[in-house]
């Protein structure tokens, strides 16, 4: 779906990998180790032929490997690859608006080891500061980077 | 398309607001200072009904607001709520991971104000630390918080 204008959008670029609930809501079902589709399907309560494609989409764009565990019958699972993990701290994103905005009742986020809660938020790496409180633009490659 | 079992997930909840591709896309455009249908249409390359039914689906989940801003002929303008401002970090980071892995020619996300580059990344709020590096769990609210 990304248009011809779209395509130096970093935003785009992420989207036209991940972009709607179910693929989302798969990676983080596999983050929380879910490898099998009927796993998957029961988790999700997900129609089978949606769970299909949207299972090829996401190996097809590497964020999941297939790998088959049983040969008779044939069986595959689905296990999240370098690009698929990374894209985890995303979804714990989605999650803290979701439970800041539409929470009540919410599970929250935790430490598995500790238990303790976490409260995911976004900061620029090299300053550490919360990325909400800058005014943030998109600039082209070739324009000499600044400061 | 929240099932009865995804209610508590504080995923899905946020995924509910916001979960498709075109959506985040608007965020974006708002996050960069576009109010207009036109305008929109024009950044985004997307058909007015589907527009329409996003900038519908988005004010009615409190991301955006609709203003009036002229009476002959009528016309309104969206503007970012102060939950559509705080989902945009979400976007930041789906831009970060898009140029970590589908990079090549990408803009890169600057400081408006510096045009420094920054690089969004996930962090507890309490620690400061990555959140990559954590095991993460989602724990029902009614069980006790630990540590």
């Amino acid at each position: 779906m990304i248009e011809e204008f779209e395509k130096r959008c970093p935003v785009a670029r992420g989207l036209d990998r991940v972009g709607d609930a179910w693929s989302m809501l798969i990676l983080r079902d596999a983050g929380l180790g879910i490898t099998r589709f009927d796993q998957f399907r029961a988790s999700l309560g997900i129609a089978p032929n949606i769970l299909t494609r949207r299972l090829k989409a996401l190996t097809d764009a590497g964020l999941l490997e297939r790998r088959r565990y049983s040969e008779h019958p044939p069986r595959d699972e689905y296990v999240l690859t370098e690009a698929g993990r990374d894209f985890l701290p995303v979804l714990l994103v989605i999650g803290a608006w979701g439970r800041r905005h539409h929470g009540k009742g919410a599970r929250r986020i935790a430490d598995a080891e500790t238990g303790r809660t976490l409260e995911p938020v976004v900061v620029d790496r090299e300053t550490g500061r919360p990325i909400e409180s800058f005014r943030v633009s998109l600039v082209d490659p070739e324009e000499s980077p600044q400061a």
